[in-house]
């Protein structure tokens, strides 16, 4: 069944709101075995609505509209698919009482506009709405399914999961759900990780097989569809496999987690601890790692040193070190984790220093950055080059240094008991 | 010029992302005269793209398209534009070489896909992309202009304000542009602000006044057509200082810039500096702070004090106060404020410290927040209530006392030569 998502309002083509509704539906279709081809935006013009109605029939099975249902003279989806099928509108008593009591119940008087939202076409089914008053509308005209929503997701997502959903299933015979795997990598860019899947990729059937980027990451979407989970799995697995065989030591989970969710499992299944002195990141690794409930097992805090100063003071950089290989080294980024995990009393810490940008500094080109873990066993640097502009040189720094930390934290396992 | 908006990538038919592009662009084009009509998804397909560039083309003067420019198999804009329009596709030299200029200075080997992102089609513009590889393409065809710009919006929107839009006016003749205003506020919420201005909003006609709630700020856009700038601010002028008369303290920018900039400006142009001792945030007010170029001028650095232990050991809270008051409450965040600015030696600090969530902690609900403020004159401490999930709370808490901290700065401009 192929999909299409029609999204009606002017405040979208405005942009004074993002189209959150279609990526909502568009999740929710795949889960039910409808392909979604086509998501439109419209305005609130009966012309253009209506010629979006045409275009959306001519190449898709189901149309689900969003917008358009309330009291507003604007909203007028009703009207302009009841002149697109030739059908009628009329009034849903059940919904005109319920609006009408809610007036009543608090001393208000129900406004003329308020009734509209009662409307549904002839020869539809109506779709309740839970979370508001205005009801929905389902029918199929001339083939074609169509399922007219409410524009606010509070009200929608209840209504599509609800009444919408079975509707669409009735329709849909027994349509295979369409599965997806997202494994996830790091310190590996988007482009060399495709190269070395590149046969792989080229010679996809089923599954299919979908690198992108994502927030500084990298990710493969694997997708087949199938009857069951189990099943989906089944058909996933060798291709899994022969991805991992490849590229295993970038593929920190196989689904869709950042990166700090990973070290903050890994740290909280292995019972160990971790700190974390930044400069250029300001802070971001902090907040990275605290953006996992949980985080409090394991991240006992950090220093933001973004002065010279503060990194003598704070982390016990010395002086020397400054003085003669800058803040920006390796070996001030190897004495800032060393600083951070006595200062803290964790089992492991890292540390970043670098240029951010937009300019230099210390003599320095942005995209500059040196990273440290220090653990138990001692500390190690890395020397980095970053492109982008300062937030991306900031993230790319950010997960650069967790993506070392997974490491050392994964060789740690590896290596206890042999 | 009427325009049309088109997001190329399976990944929003999934739903694994929302159409932020769309949003942005559609702000954009409607402040330079272009009225947006339309938004269009469509998939990696290039049977469909094609559809998608041929609807397009009927019913619209400008097609803004983005995605679909990088080195993967799946990137194949350029491809089926270069079909549509009967146009060949050629090898941008100086983009080519810079993209194996990125990947010498590294050591690395360019890969045979990389070059794909150096391609333009035959009589077209090129469009630069200062932040990434992928180079974009603008061109005109049987009267309708087409512009190709990259998925990845740091790439998309710096070729779009450097580079398209110079383009685009060029080509709109003297559209009466529409100027906006926006009035950036901390400290209320958005239906508390609402309330304050709400004849004016219910009484709007031109300028139009649009309250808008955005990354934890409230923010209020006032628009208006005209001939240029200047008789653009005239228009708008009394609006602006009627909602300044009554919700002037709030205000703490003309433009749309984030509050942590308004901050940071101030203390720049005040020579003065700051530090910050954060829990809950776990490095949010750091990052805040350091995001805005400069920075480094005025932040010193702070702490993420996450455990008890490390609030005592790296910001002197004593245990006694810890014992009696517990970690969140007003004490603490006033003695981790204290802490901070003794540590760094900064003129002001600001502490936080609270309850994200999702669970309690100490006995403390969710939401459950303390912040201080101490400068040379003292410490004064907040005790909030805020509502959302973790992330919202973090968020919250971190523009509050950034908030409070902008009113103390304030308030010693004002007693300063009183």
């Amino acid at each position: 069944m192929k999909a299409e998502i029609i999204a009606i309002g002017t405040e979208l083509l405005l942009g004074q709101i993002v189209n959150t509704n279609a990526q909502y539906l568009s999740q929710q279709l795949n889960a039910i075995g409808a392909d979604v081809y086509y998501h439109t935006v419209v305005g609130d013009n009966p012309g253009r609505i209506n010629a979006a109605f045409q275009t959306a029939a001519a190449r898709s099975d189901l149309i689900v509209v969003t917008g358009g249902l309330g009291p507003t003279q604007d909203d007028i989806t009703k009207e302009v698919l009841a002149e697109y099928t030739g059908r009628k509108l009329l009034m849903h008593e059940p919904t005109l009482e319920s609006i009408a009591e809610y007036y009543a119940v608090r001393g208000l008087t129900m406004t003329d506009n308020n009734a509209r939202q009662a409307m549904i076409l002839s020869e539809a089914d109506v779709l309740p709405n839970d979370n508001g008053m205005a009801v929905g509308v389902a029918l199929t005209h001339e083939g074609k399914h169509w399922l007219l929503l409410p524009g606010p997701p509070r009200e929608m997502k209840v209504m599509f999961e609800r009444y919408a959903v079975p509707w669409i299933q009735s329709r849909n015979g027994s349509a295979e759900a369409l599965y997806s795997i997202t494994l996830k990598f790091s310190g590996i860019g988007e482009s060399a990780l495709e190269q070395e899947l590149i046969d792989l990729i080229d010679g996809q059937t089923d599954p299919t097989i979908a690198p992108y980027a994502k927030d500084g990451e990298v990710a493969v979407r694997l997708s087949t569809k199938a009857p069951s989970q189990e099943k989906a799995e089944a058909k996933l697995q060798p291709t899994i496999e022969a991805i991992a065989g490849r590229v295993g030591r970038y593929l920190y989970a196989e689904r869709d987690i950042p990166l700090e969710q990973a070290v903050v499992e890994w740290l909280q299944q292995t019972g160990q601890t971790v700190a974390a002195a930044e400069s250029c990141t300001g802070g971001l690794v902090g907040q990275l790692l605290t953006s996992i409930p949980g985080s409090s097992q394991v991240y006992a805090g950090g220093v933001i040193s973004y002065s010279a100063r503060a990194k003598h003071e704070q982390l016990g950089v010395s002086e020397e070190t400054i003085a003669k290989h800058g803040t920006i080294s390796s070996e001030t980024a190897e004495e800032m984790a060393l600083g951070a995990r006595r200062a803290f009393h964790t089992d492991w810490a890292v540390a970043v220093t670098g240029v951010a940008g937009p300019g230099p500094s210390e003599g320095k080109s942005p995209g500059t950055v040196f990273i440290a873990v220090a653990g138990e066993a001692g500390v190690c640097s890395y020397a980095l080059r970053l492109a982008g502009d300062r937030e991306m040189i900031r993230l790319r720094a950010a997960k650069s240094v967790l993506y070392r930390l997974w490491q050392h934290l994964k060789e740690g396992a590896a290596g206890a008991g042999d």
